[in-house]
């Protein structure tokens, strides 16, 4: 890791940096791919599976038979957790529900919002050698929450034509209504424009590869919304010299641990902590499996050592963590200073990979210093606040010499007649 | 008007059509410009005020003496009536304050989300012959609500470097901090990367042209978070046998004087009714003085006929207008069953241009069918809705097991030793 002792201003830049992500240089295959999938529906999904998941698929839906399959290969305990966890999850996205209120602006000119469910949503979920199940949990739980009405979900099968079966039961524990074997650029195509199996979808949400997230971006110019932009993954810890180096350690190690393009900082008071941190960092990746990728992390990682509570505020703010791991006494006051972040653990007990898993916070943030001008998802990412008003004869009274005059000085002669021909009608003076 | 009577459902495709927005082949153009202005800075940016404005800018800033200027140069009556609309806008947007809970999701185990304004916004505002001051209110009225810290607005000068009066004195009226003559590519470039004198900023709001849009677009894939897509303006009316025919037309009119690309929709249970719009939209258009622009939009618009409330209703889901007028005498019931669109207008006195410029709500929407996934801007498009979390030791003894074994069945050890050490020094069971 990258050791800054009491960093100038002018380091800032460079401390908070990332990695600039280009994926123009993906769009042409991307956009031929999406292109082919337009064109050619299913038949395109299934040729691309053969390529690039060796796969040959004679159905892209999951059967049912299959659901229940991987029901029995699922151990208890981990189906337990998964239960444990979606219920943290639907209790904490529960309590985002929205609940409008009519607000009178004039006597006689009401307006309100009202919250309605994005009608059909799909969630993409990686493959690889580690199933991203937790992931299928924190996408279709606040969607099922919503009331969305279809809830389609696209993941890579492997060679063998079979879905993790974790990742089925949790799609079914969380209400997924249609899995689909689609891996990579064919699936956001798939979802985007629809096929013969796959329906059309308004929202797309997830995490991918680079091709993915090109896909999205690609589809998002035109036929689809997407929960957001992505990076990599990254994770801010604050300690003061009060901190459990032990703790802190693990906290980074955890996000190091994500891919060799991770970011880690730690902004620190205090040196004696960051030496015990730098120490338990080199402890701890000994033991790990994925030492390697977490090492190649660290390398482009910073500790920074600053001088008051304030300068730590400051840089972690400027920085727009995804991750914040609050580890100080005074915890609770520094919370009230978080300006940029996707979401905060504060103490010593709330670890990142709490909220990773099961204490019913959203995982999927902003990366990348997106954290802003985006949140993480929440139930309001599968929802629109619609506006509605009414007016009566005395809220035109009101407002309606008003709206003529407005209309006028921008030039638009019909927009007043609009109003002109109501006043009118009820003997408004103008 | 096309005349659709009783179209089967394959037909509502066409019906509900939007033309295809390709912006690709602005693509170079936009993006050399975009390329300029970061490299070059205000030098750039005047440059091109010179190349497509014919201004000349010692300043790009607006002067406090120009905002003097413009105070004296908007009569009082339209002052007031921008005041007014300031009012409702301010009460309707005030009461969309978010108030965060905590939530237990288990013992020791609490989440909640806090509201934050994003520090730094943009706001667009085009020019041309129309000043869209309103557009003015609605962007900036809510930012200041939300508490960003900084509102900056660009909007492009005449030949004399000159902005419109009104647009500045409503600015000011809803709190703008800075205000800079730049419009087009280069204004979104200037606020998207922060040149000398305009900084940046993290999301950019307001309409434009179609070089705008797409700037808007390539500076959303990497620097800033955008409103929303944009498209032509549209409205569609429901109407039943009883609405008043005059009103009816008039916001059919209003909408389509806004440019000849915009879409028009009635939707009617009633043939008398249809045929009285038609004759109404004659007579009208005749005293419009945008006539032209009008009739053009006209020819591309369409009064459908269909058998059954149910049918009007199914057709507007599918249509997702922007505005959605509803004139008809179960108004109030019909609103229940609206699931795709931006603003909604109720009875016969709730005409469009009451919403677009006074009565509180937000005129800036999801047009071009993107309502199915998107709402209109309000108080939320200026805040980020942060995630917090607080464990304690309780917490960790209800929670840990769970995120360990799902860390381990995602192959993510260091997930797993990040809650592993805090229950080894709480000395919970594994």
């Amino acid at each position: 890791m990258k050791i800054y002792r009491f960093p100038s201003r002018e380091s800032w830049n460079e401390i908070t940096a990332r990695p600039r992500l280009d994926l123009t240089q993906l769009n042409d295959t991307v956009s031929q791919v999406l292109a082919d999938v337009r064109r050619r529906g299913d038949d395109a999904v299934r040729d691309y599976e053969l390529k690039f998941d060796k796969a040959t698929l004679s159905q892209l839906a999951v059967s049912e038979q299959e659901m229940d399959e991987a029901e029995a290969m699922v151990s208890n305990d981990l189906r337990d957790a998964i239960i444990l966890a979606h219920h943290n999850i639907k209790v904490f996205h529960v309590s985002q529900r929205f609940v409008g209120q009519k607000v009178k602006t004039q006597e006689g000119v009401v307006c309100w919002q009202k919250s309605v469910a994005i009608e059909r949503v799909g969630l993409y979920i990686p493959g690889g050698t580690a199933p991203l199940f937790s992931t299928v949990l924190m996408l279709a739980t606040p969607a099922k929450i919503a009331g969305c009405h279809e809830i389609v979900l696209c993941t890579p099968p492997n060679a063998e034509g079979k879905v993790n079966p974790a990742i089925l039961v949790a799609a079914r524990i969380a209400g997924v209504s249609k899995i689909f074997k689609i891996g990579g650029v064919q699936a956001i195509g798939a979802m985007a424009y629809g096929t013969q199996s796959v329906p059309k979808v308004y929202k797309i949400f997830g995490p991918g590869n680079q091709y993915v997230m090109a896909a999205k971006q690609q589809v998002s110019l035109d036929e689809v919304a997407i929960d957001m932009p992505a990076g990599p993954s990254e994770v801010c810890v604050l300690a003061d010299d009060k901190a459990n180096a032990t703790f802190v350690a693990a906290d980074l190690l955890s996000q190091a641990e994500h891919g060799a393009d991770s970011q880690v900082l730690l902004i620190t008071t205090s040196e004696t902590m960051l030496q015990e941190v730098q120490k338990e960092v080199n402890r701890q990746l000994e033991c790990l499996p994925r030492k390697e990728i977490a090492a190649q992390a660290l390398a482009n990682s910073r500790m920074v050592l600053v001088s008051s509570t304030d300068e730590m505020l400051a840089l972690c703010n400027a920085y727009a963590p995804e991750h914040l791991v609050i580890q100080t006494e005074d915890y609770a006051q520094l919370a009230e200073r978080v300006v940029n972040a996707g979401s905060v653990f504060l103490g010593p007990y709330a670890c990142e990979s709490a909220g990773d898993y099961a204490s019913g916070t959203n995982h999927t943030l902003p990366t990348h210093g997106y954290a802003t001008a985006y949140n993480g998802v929440n139930l309001d990412s599968y929802c629109r606040k619609i506006t509605f008003q009414h007016l009566t004869a005395e809220g035109i009274a009101h407002i309606g010499r008003a709206v003529e005059l407005m209309a006028e000085a921008e030039q638009l002669a019909a927009h007043k007649n609009a109003m002109t021909v109501r006043m009118d009608t009820l003997n408004i003076e103008h």
